[in-house]
């Protein structure tokens, strides 16, 4: 039997049964992801499997780093044939890592090849993969996986010229919006970037940024150009959200000095940035948009690797940032001023899970059907253990039966069996209780359930326009 | 099959054994909860479902709001039989959550109800529930479940007016004794309020509070009044033990400008709790009481719900406070000045558990069996996850067989199935472990343990008189 | 059937093959412990069943202080008999308890004894266990549990006697090395033991002291000592590494203050710390060491046990110190300088434990395989759901099969079966996944993961000279 079948992950009758019946049939609505525009403007098609496997995979680098594969083979200048092969020789050391699952589950559903990818099985593999992405686009694989929508992540000074693209051509039945994710307007550690990128939002939305008034006035006219191109959604990456206040005049004040490129100390950083996110809150409330926020992150850890090879390399990790008190004022005060957006929190220390799985519980407002929702298993929680971990977190302290369930978060066009392994585990989950009897063994409700938290929940949640084949 | 059958949550022949022949014929002991104690005296009935079940329920409010029910349903001015309709229909949206055990738990055990509740069934379960409410009073309830002790939890300057009725008219063969829990002695955050309060400890004991002296004497007159009232137990509600000291002469300081009223900064608030934390311990150990500490709530998280609905209403959570050094200094200082009591620590971040249960390991003292106990799961860890990890914590880093068990910690008369609930849990784990190997296969020895985790632990560390039936 | 017998913790067929065919076989290679150099020397034997199991055993006493069980039998002055009769009476009340398996599989593996340890056997126990005591020294036991090599824990003022005699001597096949733990030579609180910690360095490498770069050289000199004495290892005890930077002026400011005695207040405390912990990082990269980091204890947090009993004596616990920004600052300073050495983290608190397993991820660099390790569980955590923690941490966010496994961590030469232990999980696990269809079912791949975990990846990662035998 191949170690990819039908049944992988499901243990029990009753899993069985909730996903081919229930779960397989559902879309794909992968409302959150790091796509590029510009690949899904040109439906791009791949050379070969490197190009649309390894090019940018951070968790395959840092698995070949701990293998010890220079760096040639990951991010350096190696032949690609050769960088696939330090990859399937490093594969078979990854076993009990999400990558064993993620590489063959991804060979199988994209090429149909049931080998256990190794250095013996590489260019057999190479070869087979190479051949049926010649005739393998963007457009295939989303009729393939059923993609009912892609939320990608996108600057506010960004032209969105491939979104425009998308939307005038529609070469989809897929659905395509930016997310708006503005966390260089409020990054004031290097504050001659700062100062850059206000110029940047200046030209972008043709608004003067001379002032913080300016400034907000040209963030909020992207907002709604954003708005205009069909997103409603924004994206928040922060170490925490910092327990300070920021009065108006503090703000001028910050605003004033950053941009004009002066040094800004790490209180004031703090500040302003508690005050945009105040402006964000009220921005995405305003007009129905869904606000994700994404905390906990420690990133460019080796200074060395980072002088070298940039952010996004595979040299992040998790941080113990105390995130209780700055996030409960931050969404206290939006809920006190009748601010609060729809909002998704996700976390990257397991440690926090149970804070964040309560804390959404503070903000339900009993107008929207699970208005605060606590995201899927993020980055290195996305994962069985770590998938478990926030499914039971959030069932135990929240609403499950809400969730709006799965996102692959991905800069891979390969990613979308993420959503299977989901949905595998949620139904086997539920089937466990099931067989154990601490859920009734209806599995025509439970059907349903899941049939929610793939597609239905996250489809009426969002409020973004599908494709007719979808809507 | 219906739902909650007699071996619900049992997988296996020895927890079956251990159960049926064992837990489940102990009386309840709960030191720990928040019933009226006029509802006690009063030997109460409830006029029907909703009174007994929905009228102070958070965990069920925070459910509804998920599940998009107005506020008007929740703690708003609907009629009863809607509000219970709301509920109803938000139940079959909890599964996974604690709520839905409970839920049916509560049902089968109070009113034989089989039905899972639905919108579908609510009407059926509201009259069948009703008609068997009209002759079903606090007695009734109590005898049914065989409850030997209750504890309540009580404010020092409290009279004590019920607890003086039911230790006179003794209605019940339950012993029910108040808890000591003097949190607003050292709340300075809102100075006026506890200048308010210090009057009122100054009215109930009849000694003036004048100077710091006066109050620690007022204190110690209402902890000697609990005293004679049979209660051997108080209880602390904190974020964290503040690490810091305080000296005798910063004491007098704070509490002189704080008995008029004046604004107190954070870190003198810090201090004086410390203070009277220290006075506490004193207290309690003198007295040959028990001493709870609930460590790590974050309250009052959403500004609109608190200004329109007061505390305790839903919109408390998790909180990441620093948990380790504070504690650690408070418990070494007792120690030191061997002014150490029986304790019982409580912590509300599962993060914390493992630093919890190591932390009881270095203030047992060789002379009282199980001296420093890590309580069970609270409240949103009072669940079949969090009560799993208390256990699995408490069994790795200390010992099971010592502990005092379960408590309710609730504000309901339908709350008793949560000890049965506990058990069940309990003795599926040990059983377990016996069908691994991982525990001898002797159920007589285990079902001892059992018992003694159920009761007898309970009834002989408390040192609280009981009735003549459980004596 | 005996309680400890052939298949303990083995729950399915795959995981007995692993075991008995694979990790059975493996020699042990316990690179870090705390067995006195002094017995190894002397080939000690043992007079009786105490000596050899509760002289040093502060496990045990705070179980049975938990148990009521009075100073005396712990550390105090009661007959030994007395003493192991009154642990055997706490026995039965570690159920669950590491402790419970512990003791057990010790009986069983050192004296072939199958009662279970409680009042009613402790004679016989007792009677048993001496009478073969009589005929077993040091050498006996690294003969029955073919242990390949020792790795000490000693200070770098330490004259290495012992070792050198070992050296000359070779008594075992077991090789033994000394390992560097310098946490004297920045550990300021008190100014005046660390003068005269000094004054030992200046002495034992006869370089004077009156400076810092003076300090530096000799401790650099007892480095090389430490390397000609064949050790590759060094290890450090520290709550967290201090997210604070030290210049060369101020850690010479500080040294020269601290010489003299006189008080360092913590913040200074904390730049020295940083100052050789860097220090310290070059050393052991120029000389191809390995690092060890064990962070995380709360040290003595009783008073009154301090000030009778000293340090090491079951008065510690686990600590809520912030460890990702010192930790990150560190290793990324020593990476940017490229004075990496091969490194270990070992936390004591659980809920950083996704934290370390992903901060191992940012500093391998891809030239050693598996150069920065994540450690096995450590002190509290070395219990079976400890170590399925730190392994299922350690799979899902880096590569299990690069793993150097276990170590005993101890100071009894009674703890080898705690390998056996650690394997039988790992096989468990491994077996397992295999029957749930998570890893193929190709168990001569498999074996030799397990073999590597065992000793070979150790073998292979330390380079430390072994005897003939496991050459």
């Amino acid at each position: 039997m191949a170690f990819i079948h039908d049944d992988f992950l499901l243990s029990n009758d009753a899993a069985r049964t909730l996903y081919h019946e229930h779960a397989a049939k559902q879309p794909i609505y992968d409302y959150h992801c790091h796509l590029p525009p510009a690949d899904l403007a040109a439906n791009r098609s791949f050379g070969n499997l490197f190009e649309v496997w390894l090019e940018g995979d951070h968790y395959k680098w840092r698995a070949m780093r701990a293998n010890g594969v220079d760096e040639t083979y990951c991010t350096g200048d190696a032949d690609p044939y050769d960088k696939f092969l330090a990859f399937a020789r490093t594969v078979p050391h990854t076993i009990r890592n999400p990558l064993y699952h993620w590489t063959h589950l991804e060979l199988q559903r994209y090429f149909g090849i049931d080998l256990l990818l190794s250095e013996d099985t590489a260019k057999e593999v190479w070869d087979e993969a190479n051949r049926q992405l010649a005739s393998m686009n963007v457009k295939a694989i989303l009729d393939k996986f059923d993609v009912a929508l892609i939320g990608t992540t996108d600057d506010p000074a960004d032209t969105l010229e491939h979104h425009k693209a998308l939307a005038h051509d529609k070469p989809y039945d897929t659905a395509v919006y930016p997310a708006f994710r503005p966390d260089k307007t409020h990054n004031l550690a290097d504050a001659k970037a700062f100062a850059a990128y206000v110029r940047s939002i200046e030209q972008a939305s043709g608004v003067a940024c001379d002032t913080l008034d300016g400034f907000l006035d040209a963030v909020a006219q992207r907002h709604a150009f954003f708005h205009q191109m069909g997103s409603r959604l924004s994206d928040h990456g922060l170490t925490h959200v910092p327990a300070v206040d920021c009065s108006e005049s503090d703000a001028h004040r910050i605003f004033g000095r950053a941009r004009e490129g002066l040094n800004i100390d790490p209180i004031d950083q703090d500040k302003f940035t508690v005050y945009m996110m105040l402006f964000f809150g009220k921005l995405d409330s305003d007009a129905g948009w869904t606000k994700q926020l994404h905390l906990g992150a420690m990133r460019n850890n080796n200074a060395w690797a980072f002088e070298r090879l940039g952010p996004d390399t595979g040299f992040d990790s998790i941080g113990d940032y105390p995130q209780g008190e700055g996030l409960s004022a931050y969404l206290g005060t939006l809920a006190g001023r009748e601010q609060m957006p729809r909002t998704i929190l996700y976390n990257l220390n397991p440690a926090d899970n149970y804070l964040f799985a309560t804390m959404i519980g503070n903000f339900q407002d009993g107008r929207t059907v699970g208005k605060v929702q606590y995201g899927s298993g993020w980055w290195f929680l996305d994962q069985k253990e770590g998938m478990t971990w926030q499914l039971n977190a959030l069932s135990n302290l929240g609403l499950l039966t809400r969730f709006v369930g799965m996102l692959t978060d991905s800069r891979s066009f390969l990613s979308y069996p993420r959503h299977e392994y989901f949905r595998r585990l949620l139904c086997d989950m539920l089937g466990r209780d099931v067989e154990a009897g601490e859920l009734p063994r209806d599995l025509a409700m439970l059907g349903r359930v899941v049939e929610n938290i793939c597609f239905h929940n996250a489809k009426g949640y969002f409020q973004m326009a599908l494709g007719p084949k979808y809507a």
